[in-house]
């Protein structure tokens, strides 16, 4: 667990910060992110009698990009499902079980949006995929901190064994299998058996800007559609789920056009 | 799970007992009964805002015998684990599969003790095993509302599907694997496929006053070891897991024989 980040995205309720890095403790994640918390929420946590190591070293960012920018994998948490269908959503055992192997290789980040609106889609558009928890369709919505321990105990559990593909409802739409990707198209393109390394967001984040210049610039985007078309991109391309190398790659590449449209 | 009833034993905390039926609801459990519960506290919960039917409904109980009388199987839940190694220990998905097929046949109880002391030994006396989530040994205690959530998930869920055995830790004295014993055994001598029904608490408790009345009548307990005597033979019935018809029989011996003492 020591790869898992666990991202609170402003959280307002200091019991509820207490309650997550609690069970984060109770099941071995050490961790702990925040993307602006309330300001008084935070403060007041970090100095609850018992607080401890973990909400001692917690982390306050000025926004998501920055708080996962060295993970490789973005995984939203949400009660309602996929709302708007542009992301794939995965149930939470089978979510497990692939957070459990990317963390073998790199950093992963969980998010938990605020106690009220959960996460937005500007938040989402940071996201690989989503996972929810198994509740009933008549009371789906669960507290933060109960969320956080059902996830952390699913987390250290290490998911479904030996389930096969994810199980998702009516929005698993655009699930391209992660794991059918990683086990044999990737794997066979890297039959050397190096062991391969997704790349961080902070790469990917710097491909999208880039290329958004660059769309910019060349008048693909026009000014009022620029908004969205900054999320689409970012949905885009977290859904390639890039190497590291290939990231790099990438990034050169869309540079050099860049640098051509500027000198245009 | 609608053969499931979750009892809160010595509650302290109304935001407690608020979060552990709000974790009910999400995964399905919509019975709660409280044994001895802090009268302000129970007041507070029942009427807080969004409380909702299931806290409506919830029942009081003066002791735990009556709150379990209808149930065939009591599960007590630990963070520490079995502390004087008297009863059976499981991991919570072991644990959560068996009640699984227990809840299949008859009304299954899930204790939950107090915030600052858990269960008693004279409420672990009632229970036929206990039932432990996978904590950190650094970290072990949950709070009362999310270890009620991942108990409630883990039920929902069904437990280990396909696992062997239980795989309880050190204090894993005494288990004589239940299952094995329903699975072959008790299914044997039922050969004629009659579905087998528990005995519930009720009766079970009914043999083992009759029991030690006649044990006391017989002289085979001292005055002064009554309680822990009690408290022995209750754990021990418990053992059997008995069948309702087994139980009324062995009821009406022990009463016999008790009729009979009193007449010397």
């Amino acid at each position: 667990m020591k790869n898992l980040c666990v991202v609170l995205v402003g959280t307002r309720n200091p019991l509820n910060v207490g309650a997550v890095a609690r069970a984060m403790s109770n099941f071995g994640a050490m961790e702990l992110r925040a993307v602006r918390p309330y300001e008084k929420a935070w403060r007041e946590a970090k100095s609850a009698v018992g607080a401890g190591e973990l909400l001692a070293r917690a982390k306050e960012f000025a926004d998501l990009a920055a708080a996962v920018a060295d993970c490789s994998l973005v995984v939203g948490t949400t009660a309602v499902g996929n709302r708007e269908m542009k992301h794939p959503l995965r149930g939470l055992e089978d979510g497990a079980r692939l957070i459990g192997k990317r963390m073998a290789t790199g950093r992963v980040a969980v998010l938990f949006g605020s106690e009220k609106w959960g996460l937005s889609n500007e938040d989402l558009s940071y996201c690989h995929w989503l996972m929810r928890i198994p509740t009933r369709v008549e009371h789906r919505s669960m507290n933060l901190g109960q969320a956080a321990a059902v996830v952390m105990y699913e987390l250290g559990r290490g998911g479904s064994k030996g389930s096969k593909g994810s199980k998702g409802g009516k929005g698993d739409k655009g699930d391209k299998g992660e794991e059918g990707l990683v086990g044999s198209v990737r794997l066979k393109a890297n039959a050397s058996a190096r062991r391969q390394e997704f790349a961080e967001m902070e790469a990917v984040e710097r491909i999208g800007e880039a290329l958004l210049e660059a769309l910019r610039k060349s008048g693909y985007i026009a000014a009022r559609g620029e908004a969205t078309a900054e999320e689409k991109l970012r949905r885009m391309l977290r859904r390639f789920s890039m190497e590291a190398a290939d990231a790099e790659v990438l990034l050169g590449m869309v540079r050099k056009i860049l640098w051509k449209l500027e000198r245009e």
